[in-house]
């Protein structure tokens, strides 16, 4: 599968190690080579742990002495640090043992309709800052909301650098169609936004010019986020159905995020579910979104009113949902039934299409999953012959609307772990 | 992705050619390195055309006196055979060519709603035999159709061996849900037949219990057929769509077919269309099938009554539609633009979803392209905003209603010739 923009990520995502190379080479082979070992030997550390460099030299198929270089490289740029001497009781002369970082993070953010996100990661995975900040982007000057999301960003890492962590690049999470090789938001129909510079834009804002820097669509990034920092590699063939003001998709096959069309696929929330229904802004009528999106939830509950602007965020109409629902109000209850009916309508046609092992709940449909799972599984099993015949769980994903945001910093961690001098080396890092 | 049952089609999918190897192993592993080197040695003749074994030994990596020794068994097996003295002027001692051979061909079946077909390809694509017969097998006892089509495979093979073909295998296409490794029709809705053991079954009737035999879906096969036979692989990322009485679907992905589900994934004819419309014998309501399949077509052209039962083949229901389209006739028209409308909606819901860069109109929508393709551009350029940003061609499928059976032949030859010991050994070849 294609995977324009997300190189990085695609070779954490296969399950074979590489081998390394030692065949000699032009100065500009050897440094391309240099390059891909530094790759192999991170990866090395991240599925072993704490290695000596014996040990890694065996796994990797390099010579000591090189291994020894590429490590104190690795050390120098901050990706691996020194964890002390070897345990006695392995075989031969006990090394010194390094591993991954404890101080190297990468930074998430997310622009969706009506809230910006950062989160971020250590190389363990370990969340070490998170915030969600409501902001109604629709209608907004664009300027306005990459100035906030660039203030987002600076409390982030200021956040962060003052417990000592190095962060080593960002990547966006967009609610729209991307071009990731320029970092162009080609659309966002629910923004109203087109042919938008984010990666230039950010790029200047951040002031970090020489980082690592990616802008991909919020929903591939959730399925990654569950694939790297989630359950998504229990799911097997899983397709994320992700509800926000849209509804995000994203189809993983064998581990691997479905990236047709430089990674335009996946627009679930644009199924037409009736033709003749209500006009969308992608251009289309009855798109999926506009009958199961958040807005279109809060209505059928009557609860847009009250909510008002103050929707997207866990504490905010999702969570005025759950309220309602759990102190049983019948509209509300009703709302949601009626919600679950056409998401697993659906889902049966993707299913039927895209055949897969698991359906995932994702974004506000993560904690309304107890009032949707029932209706969307009676829906989904009478509409999808496939899913009868292949059986498929409908799961619930835990990252919910995190999801994205984390999968932007996991993305960042592994684009420079691939490639490590995306990183540059620091002083008294190790 | 996962290819349960069609591992030999996917050797050939891929464009990298594999490393032969020749690290000792023990009986066992020997003879398994044996099997692939055979099909190693068949896939560079494939490649390159007639070759000396030198030219081959240096292409797969072997020595030469490891490919002269397997170029004598796929001699003897019939797959390859002598092309007499290499041309004087190449270099070294000229030696003796060796080319695919002209007498090996593959058998593909198909059992579809009304008809049953069979095509017989040579190991150059070309096409030796191929019959399609009226067969309504809606209704009929299942142990009928399988005789009429051991009839049907009987009269090919009996045709083709009487000009001194050797056939190698069969492929059968079936439309409905396949366990491939076992070769069972789980279940076919528009046949109304579950759970039958088509493999076990044609295997009985065929009388060659030791050759290759695979059960697949049609609209895989028929995709395969696209790739290998036809135009495929010029088209990128690309969804078929295959109209018959049902509408088969399936989506490729840098040249190889998404095999999610084991192969059940692409079952774009029970996408909901209309969620409340008719119902469909495969559980749901409204499916896309049941508004444009070929039935469905007759109906609102006025012309089931007409054609009867003589639906399904080129000069049969098809045949009346074009005709009539062809004189003009408004009913045919409105009704062939009717339904390109609610193809194009559902095909932009699948743009939107998998960002392919050509939608293939195959099966009976090939002949009738010439009336479908405007309405259907309309439609699916405003309902797909993925489309409009990734640039999606609609093209007509040449090999049209035969892609399944030719590719269902196609993919006998390529099973054997990935692992060249499916053939027994014939005296007098080479």
């Amino acid at each position: 599968m294609r995977g324009v923009g997300a190189p990085a990520s695609r070779s954490f995502a296969k399950p074979v190690r590489q081998q390394a190379r030692q065949v000699p080479a032009g100065p500009a082979g050897q440094q391309t080579i240099r390059r891909q070992n530094l790759g192999l030997v991170m990866q090395a550390v991240m599925e072993d742990g704490p290695s000596s460099r014996a040990s890694i030299a065996s796994t990797v198929g390099l010579t000591r002495s090189t291994v020894s270089s590429l490590v104190e490289e690795l050390l120098s740029r901050g990706l691996l640090s020194d964890r002390g001497q070897q345990a006695s009781g392995s075989v031969g002369r006990p090394g010194r043992l390094v591993g991954l970082s404890d101080r190297t993070v990468g930074l998430g953010l997310e622009i969706n309709v009506d809230y910006l996100a950062a989160s971020v990661l250590d190389l363990s995975g370990g969340v070490r800052f998170e915030q969600f900040v409501r902001h109604e982007n629709r209608g907004m000057p664009i300027e306005v909301v990459l100035d906030k999301l660039g203030d987002l960003a600076r409390t982030a890492l200021t956040a962060v650098e003052q417990h000592g962590l190095m962060s080593v690049g960002t990547a966006i999470a967009v609610p729209g169609l991307v071009d990731a090789e320029t970092g162009t938001l080609l659309t966002a129909p629910n923004l109203g936004w087109s042919d938008t510079q984010i990666g230039r834009e950010m790029a200047r804002r951040l002031g970090r010019p020489n980082q690592y820097l990616s802008v991909q669509n919020e929903a591939n990034l959730a399925a990654q986020g569950e694939l790297w920092e989630g359950n998504g590699r229990r799911w097997g063939d899983f397709v994320l159905v992700s509800g926000e003001i849209g509804v995000g998709g994203a189809v993983v096959v064998e581990g691997e995020l479905l990236m047709s069309g430089a990674g335009m696929s996946g627009e679930l929330g644009h199924l037409s579910v009736d033709p003749e229904g209500p006009a969308c802004p992608c251009g289309s009528r009855g798109c999926l979104e506009r009958i199961v999106g958040q807005e279109a939830l809060l209505a059928a509950a009557h609860l847009d009113a009250e909510v008002g602007t103050s929707i997207g965020l866990p504490d905010g109409g999702v969570q005025a949902l759950v309220e309602r629902a759990e102190a049983g109000d019948p509209m509300t209850v009703a709302a949601l039934e009626r919600a679950a009916r056409v998401l697993g309508q659906a889902c049966a046609s993707v299913a039927n299409l895209v055949a897969p092992n698991t359906i995932v709940l994702g974004g506000i449909y993560a904690p309304l999953f107890p009032w949707l799972a029932d209706p969307f599984r009676a829906e989904f099993e009478c509409r999808s012959f496939v899913a009868r015949y292949s059986g498929v769980a409908v799961v619930q994903s835990e990252l919910g609307p995190a999801a994205a945001v984390r999968g932007a910093a996991s993305l960042t961690l592994r684009a420079v772990c691939a490639d490590p001098q995306l990183v540059d080396a620091v002083a008294g890092s190790g």
